[in-house]
């Protein structure tokens, strides 16, 4: 078996937690068989003393399917 | 005075925090003492494309006492 | 343009999202235009198996003024 | 010229080395010329106290041909 | 929102700069909206005691369109 | 559920997974239920320019049974 | 004798080493004695596939004088 | 052979040195065979601008007897 | 409650411990309630073979009062 | 007693074992007294999708004898 | 084939590519067959707010010939 | 000007410092104009709960004088 990993970033106002499942949810649109998702970084962007938006950076990994675009 | 440090993963379906937390409370029923957690490691397993739990890797310090169990 | 970072560690009860929010909200009171904040360091203080509360370290980065105190 | 890296995990019951080659195997299945892999990180799965399989995480890099998929 | 991150290294015979930029440009082609580039690495490739061409790994950070290649 | 990680090290004169395995027989003998190790370092002892043996570092998980020694 | 670090960013059009110098020229301003620059990290904003400026993250040093802001 | 690593703080008012002595000296009383200390982090309690005592976080190595505690 | 921290290099003739007790105490003349201290890093400048000065470099930490310089 | 280290690259076709073996061989052609080794890196060369060789990095370690060569 | 790393430190006041240059030229005096340049860290002196001079240090690995100076 | 930086390993029954001393008065006999060493690790031997010797790893660097032995 193989998995491929990628990097992403998901927003969220909401919390960290929210803008890890943004980034899954998305992912998971055209990617089958996500099983582990393991948080890079955690940022946020700030406006007026208060945080705009988290950006939480994800890496997450999945069986190889027969595509493995690259 | 001598302290000792373990790792422990907590896993929560909620929030980080509760991860966190789920550990914490499962060492405190039979270590006493403890006064520092640092969050090492976020990660989570991932079904669907949700989070079905998250996964926090945890060092939490305390003050050896009697018996130092190696 | 030049911009500055510095180092705050926000303490909170509630969450780690308040613990930042904690921080970024004092350093506004006197930093004009702070537009980035990044978490360096999450931890917690304990009692009696709980968190007491939430010790987050943050860097934010703003635009140097006509003052750069150091 | 460019070259592209990609994150890979290859899993195999015997050695560290053929879970390497089984993951260039399969990559090498769509991408042509890869000249270079790093192993990024070491695993394995448990069961019974043995090794059920070594999970090894490398980066392939290659030449950039004409699609740059992302 | 969600970005994807790609690890991109840009070869170059004149600077770490132009290493860069070679990159950049490259993925363009068939990117839109990147944004932020990030340095990761600084090597180089040497003959007869000169850099023959800088190698500069960068990662690049851009907002998931329609597609999620992965 | 709460897992717990500690580190050992393997000896082993043949190879780098046999140090992984040996470390591990050891530790399923007084632990259930180990089903993940981590490769944290690989170092050897070193006599007469040859390896006299491998010395591996890992660290292993397993769920938290009835009882905690720390 | 005692030093104090800070870090700056510094955003250049043209260069790695301009963006530095700007962040230096800026500091020495109102810092007397800075014998010594580090750089920390190497990143850019980028336009249209080019890089719109380089933003270098530098900690630089120097003796405290009579004030220690802090 | 197997080898276990812990990590315990030694607090010490004296010196740095002093701290590494006390957290040996405690885990000597219930582990025999230590052989091996690393320094992982040096760390101080402040009073009045004074360092009120010094924390070492050391990791000792030593080889696993009939018992594992885990 | 909102902590800063700091980086200061400590020079001294004598000891590790003693370029950290200089930096502290120049540092407690200007700021109150410094609680912790972290060595960062440990260097030294060297003349004829010899140990010249130690230099290290620490990072405090201390409540908020007042006026949050920066 | 005075150690040097050095950092040298085996080279092997067969596994990563052997690349460290070749390495330690060739040093101790002209180096007595190498105790110890240290894998810093294991990457390959990649051709046709198989690992044309294994090249791992690796640090020894041995006493300074009558000559300190640098 | 065995090859060796050495760390120089290469100094200019023009840029940090002919820090990299200046090191390598100087090493190629009396290395042959260096193929690989890696950059490791990149400072500088600092004198009147302006760059005196660059100091990158690099690695160089080169294959080993008939000595092995160590 | 270049410089070029080896590792050495001081040994030390006395303490942090005199293993650090160590090192470098063995490294003057043969190398002239060391200016800067850096402590990159600190470890010791153990043997009945005491520090046998402390074994500190530093890093020297000194200017290429007419030979460059590698």
């Amino acid at each position: 078996m193989v998995e491929k990993s990628i990097e992403l970033t998901g927003v969220s106002a909401n919390s960290i937690e929210d803008a890890v499942k943004i980034a899954l949810a998305r992912a998971a649109v055209t990617i089958d068989g996500i099983r582990h998702v393991h948080v890079e970084d955690i940022a946020g962007a700030v406006d007026s003393g208060g945080v705009l938006h988290w950006r939480v950076r994800i890496r997450i990994s999945f069986a190889v399917q027969d595509r493995l675009h690259e």
